[in-house]
């Protein structure tokens, strides 16, 4: 049922972010080609979901255009990471990456474009409070940090804190940003939204862990990339520090207390429970 | 007297850029040591100053939280154009260049954390409109466009229509939405607005000419990086595709173009006219 709820939630959103980005057939030609290129790539959109799902919790039924510039902003973030001087992967799930089919330039600009791009979409929807929750989520004290720290712990001593830090920032930043604004959207008073804002911390750092955990344990097919590339790059991960077993019950642990939060909502909030549950149980 | 002008205001943009930072000692602090490393080393902060000087002119003396965002995406666009696989500049007014100082992967980073820190201020201003107009003269319309062809152009034949895109993309865009946004921001109504818009542009238009014209006459001392690196790189320019001489007078011509625009305003706007003549004067 969940899973029906998602694949429905996924085909509108591909559409939708075909329809938002710049035609293709439009100058430059290359970079068009490149920003669909890589957001149409069958991604899990999780964050738009989220954003969504939560507007719809709370009786707004339109809050497309933000959600969507959640997952360009994401979008924008592969694209760098995967660069040959930052995680060095060629593919992206299950094809070549960016920087290997339009070459790096290019995908450094494309990564450029798509952020920019979210950031304009929001600017259309006229409410500056979501261009300041996606701008404090990705910048120098949100995705940006995380990613600058997980560059640097590379190789690094196994480090608790340090990974919490790079889990929290990387991660749990960005998809708790989006889960809040779908509150925002959806009027949610004080109260809710520090909840809504619990829930969507906790399965953040959840989504992150089974990352991690998926990594490691999953298959290349299923996953669209090599199985073990955290390892093989000495990337630190959950279960590098803590160990899997560890992994698998903080995952579970951190559900968990997302599940709680949600009690707090005087809201009909199952459809998120679904995607909570489904998050954590995953298979990619 | 405007080089006095000049002067004042650049230190007032100079202390200001430094406030609107993240803090240096916070964390990461590589990533917040690099921001600042790329933001304040002494441009010559024509955006900004053109955002305050059309708001003041229009009797706003608020512009300069805007007129921040347009410099540091300027700054964005620098140490991102700056890397290996871009144009491949080892220096940047004198010093070494963002990737240089710390590395590519933090280079790009560092572009990516200023380009989100000009959003997140103009989002606090609480004016969409101002969002929108970043957005839309950076993105994939705007200066990455001009961009993405500047770095295809490199070493194709002359083309009178290609340079013309890429330098009404690559520089006018952007200096035309700070001369709109401090328009907007003084209310200007829609005739002014009109006007303003193609002083903007045409000075914008001027000042790449001339940055062009300046790379192969100036020196390295005032320059602060090599004389002749366009030529080096084969980049599509004013003088090789024009030569020289039309060079000069194109950038006179546009900005005459730029002062008759003025003229249809009916405010006092000498202060406009002399960086206008300013720009096409300068040495560096």
């Amino acid at each position: 049922m969940i899973s029906e709820y998602l694949k429905n939630k996924q085909v509108m959103i591909e559409n939708a972010l075909h329809e938002c980005l710049p035609e293709i057939n439009t100058r430059p030609f290359v970079l068009h080609k490149a920003m669909h290129y890589c957001v149409l790539n069958g991604g899990k959109r999780i964050r738009p979901i989220l954003c969504i799902a939560v507007a719809e919790v709370c009786g707004n039924s339109h809050a497309l255009l933000p959600a969507l510039s959640t997952e360009l902003y994401h979008c924008s973030t592969l694209v760098h990471d995967d660069l040959p001087c930052m995680d060095d992967d060629d593919l992206r799930r299950g094809i070549p990456s960016c920087h290997i089919k339009f070459g790096s330039a290019n995908a450094i600009l494309t990564g450029d474009a798509l952020l920019i791009h979210a950031f304009q979409i929001l600017a259309e929807t006229g409410e500056p409070r979501l261009t300041l929750e996606l701008a404090q989520a990705a910048g120098s004290r949100g995705v940006v940090a995380g990613q600058v720290e997980d560059l640097a712990a590379a190789g690094q001593e196994p480090n608790a804190d340090l990974l919490d830090f790079i889990h929290v920032h990387k991660t749990a930043i960005l998809i708790r940003a989006a889960v809040r604004m779908g509150a925002i959207l959806g009027n949610a008073d004080e109260q809710d939204l520090k909840y809504f804002t619990l829930f969507g911390e906790k399965i953040g750092l959840a989504f992150q862990i089974e990352d991690d955990i998926l990594d490691e344990t999953s298959s290349e097919e299923v996953l669209g990339k090599p199985v073990g590339s955290d390892q093989e790059k000495n990337k630190l991960t959950y279960p590098a520090v803590h160990g899997m077993e560890a992994a698998r019950s903080a995952a579970a642990r951190l559900t968990h207390e997302a599940l709680v939060a949600l009690e707090a909502i005087d809201r009909d909030t199952s459809v998120l429970e679904g995607i909570a549950t489904y998050l954590v149980n995953r298979q990619y």
